[in-house]
């Protein structure tokens, strides 16, 4: 068991040093290496199979809503970004510029996309001229690149993987709605795929997009305690339309601005997915996330190894043949109890176990990752035995991750009770504010927290400003960011 | 009909001139458009579902096979370009840097990759100790830019999509085995996915990958006579892992250098696909890669309207369910002509007519669209009659892709006789080849046409060169290519 041991210790408990914690996971289990670029990763097997996870569940529902993919170009010249002066302001900091090609200095430096409004917006002016060619609904799944001084590996990367999506309407209202429909898109998943449960709510001014009218997300919270914003939808107005004269001939025949809308989220929604299910074990996995769901392990003697295997590859069809994805380890140079905890490192929601004693009640042992319940259950009923048992393990970490929010949330009057929050625990903290900026601003320099968003349903409804003491115009979530 | 004949007009005759053809049917498809970035398109929703269902496909094949996605950056540093000498020469010249970023000059330039196997290789490098490691069978799914003076929408852009597998292996004989697998799956999957016949060898020293020991080729017909190369699969013997430093202690515990494989096909597929199967009236699609395998288009007076728009719906009903990608296309205020040319240009396998005579006999029209031809069908077995269709347009498309080949296809003994007959029509040409580059060269200077490949089958043995006229090492096909 010596072996075992040591195992376990080279993952650096939660409570010791959560930074650490996160790296070595991710490390441990192979989701990720640190490439030779600064700021940028490699997304290891064990890592990109959960992103191509979320993207076929997020594309599939992106269709369902009328949506179609393209693609667009990674370089965006110099002078696009000139057009929207926020968005310009907001994205300088970070671009890194294209200037030689091919041996030969360019006339115009290209960045690299940030993010495509501008391409789009100017692919958008050539397709767009009357109102039956609007809604326009396109979808890009790209990699962007957004120089960060400070980056975390998933969570903040100079070059990331994500989905922008792009839509064109007639009206304010419509637009307006697309906005909303994809805003609870991704409540929706990131809840009941991710397990993750979130706020939803507006961006105040100073938070939302560069180039937006108004933006809004989706929060979750971290096992310390800190958010991660998770997604973002953006209503852009007609900002992006008069930048890149995006006009269309209306229903009265009138030359008007469509109304565009953006929204995405990233790769960092696998960096959340750790720090909100992880523990000190390692990973964990919601099931219909997981790559995996269920590693079969077969125990007991070399001289039944045989039969047990035979029956484990049985019970494999019958799991396989009903759509769960499942593996069997059986290498015989290493030890169950090996494999038990290299599994629980990598967060596989179930582990069957099968052995000789198993096989001769017909019997099998289920034990589910996140609970450390075993439960013993018949052969002959395996996959709905497994099946009950994904679903409850999906609802129960979900119902795990909202407690711990709970738990680790506040409502608070005062800058000062907001400022011992945050030295005691962390968390969430729902305060009421004027609406200044100045406001806003005092309480990011004096306890590091940000307003994260207005959430559309407020614990408490708070009636004055924690720092100036004003009549509250909102109640607002105030938490560490990520 | 006046306007039916302006729209066909649109498009330019192949025979007139095919270049124009092409970009006449990819703009007017809306396959693409032009991007503001010289020799970067825009991949259009119609034009992307192309790339979409040539990824599913090859995807599940290349997991069949034991590979597994995974992403490294998009740049590469400079020096990593350095460390292979033939790499270096081969890929420089097409390179665009990234010399700033976030406002500040980088130490060290930064390549957009053109191709990953630097970045790759050092990574494994840091993966592989050890036989156990082996083999590591990764692709990457990714856009590349390679900085091209001349460019055509899908065929050569500077940037572009495509996949790029690496593996690493024990011995040169695995990793040769998994160099000719990756070619067979290309030719399996272009010859009956797309029904594109390629012709699959060797390349020739001259035109292999830049620091490959051996370069494999599949290589398509396109109607203008020319050739494309749609794939490539490399044997790189262990040139990459000594200048990456891949190292493993084998079985008996000696340090040896891990043999590599790399290979790729790109979005130039689905311009391959366009001028193998496109005629003068657009687009013609084989059904399984088409979008839409199906159109079905309501005819008659208005008063059988509502009744055979009810009827459509129930077949639609039935089509979708069996898993046929199938859509309506019911709008009153165009004529069944005009839509009758708008899904011929945009190259739907099948369209489906129903009309009132059609009704009271419970029957429906299918009209091929490669063959042109029009099949009365019993509407109670219309999945039958649909999927039988499908299947015989998909073997139809091939061989009439075939025969064009064929035709041709020629055998020549001397360089004379190849430029007679580049002169008289293009096409592919087989000869013998002393196997000197200078021979191989005066070919290309005197006709156009450059070395293909070797074929692994060629029709004709050939004895002599066709230049020198020395002993024949080898069959090459000639040809002009894209």
């Amino acid at each position: 068991m010596a072996k075992d041991k040591q195992f376990v210790s080279e993952i650096t408990p939660q409570g010791e040093d959560f930074s650490r914690w996160y790296i070595d996971v991710i490390k441990k289990a192979e989701l990720m290496d640190y490439s030779p670029v600064r700021g940028c990763i490699v997304f290891r097997p064990e890592g990109f199979e959960l992103w191509e996870n979320i993207q076929d569940e997020l594309d599939r529902r992106f269709k369902e809503t009328g949506h179609r993919n393209a693609y667009f170009p990674l370089f965006i010249p110099e002078s696009f970004f000139q057009k929207e002066k926020d968005h310009v302001e907001g994205f300088n900091p970070e671009l890194p510029w294209v200037t030689e090609a091919a041996g030969e200095q360019l006339e115009e430096r290209l960045a690299i996309r940030p993010t495509s409004e501008t391409m789009i917006g100017h692919m958008y002016a050539k397709w767009i001229q009357s109102y039956r060619d609007l809604p326009v609904k396109i979808n890009q799944w790209a990699n962007v690149v957004r120089w960060e001084k400070r980056t975390l590996p998933f969570l903040r990367t100079s070059e990331f993987l994500w989905q922008e999506g792009h839509t064109a309407h007639e009206t304010e209202e419509e637009a307006r709605e697309e906005t909303m429909q994809m805003l609870e898109i991704y409540r929706d998943f990131v809840e009941n795929f991710l397990a993750m449960p979130v706020i939803v709510g507006q961006k105040t001014p100073s938070e939302k997009f560069a180039g937006a009218v108004d933006t809004f997300s989706i929060e979750a919270m971290m096992k310390d305690g800190r958010a991660v914003q998770a997604g973002t939808s953006h209503y852009l107005g007609t900002n992006f339309a008069v930048a890149f004269d995006i006009k269309f001939l209306d229903r009265e025949n009138n030359l008007q601005h469509a109304h565009t809308t953006s929204w995405g989220v990233s790769t960092r929604l696998i960096g959340a997915l750790i720090m909100v299910h992880g523990d000190d074990r390692g990973l964990a996995l919601p099931p219909k996330v997981a790559p995996t769901q269920v590693v079969m392990i077969p125990i007991g003697p070399p001289k039944t190894r045989e039969q047990v295997i035979a029956r484990v590859d049985e019970l494999y069809a019958e799991l396989k043949k009903a759509g769960i994805r499942v593996r069997v380890d059986d290498r015989a140079d290493l030890s169950p109890g090996w494999k038990f905890n290299e599994y629980e490192m990598r967060g596989v929601p179930i582990r069957l176990e099968l052995g000789p004693r198993d096989m001769e009640n017909g019997a099998a042992v289920l034990v589910s990752r996140s609970s450390g319940e075993k439960r013993v259950v018949q052969q002959s009923g395996i996959v709905d035995e497994v099946t009950r048992l994904l679903d409850e393990i999906q609802r129960e970490m979900y119902d795990k991750a909202l407690r711990f929010r709970e738990e680790h949330s506040k409502s608070v009057d005062t800058l000062d009770e907001l400022k011992a929050q945050q030295e005691a625990s962390r968390g969430f903290v729902e305060a009421g504010w004027c609406g200044s900026e100045a406001c806003e601003r005092q309480v990011k320099e004096e306890t590091g927290a940000t307003s994260r968003n207005i959430p559309f349903q407020p614990e408490h409804e708070k009636s004055t400003c924690l720092v100036c003491g004003a009549e509250a115009k909102h109640t607002v979530v105030f938490a560490r960011a990520y």
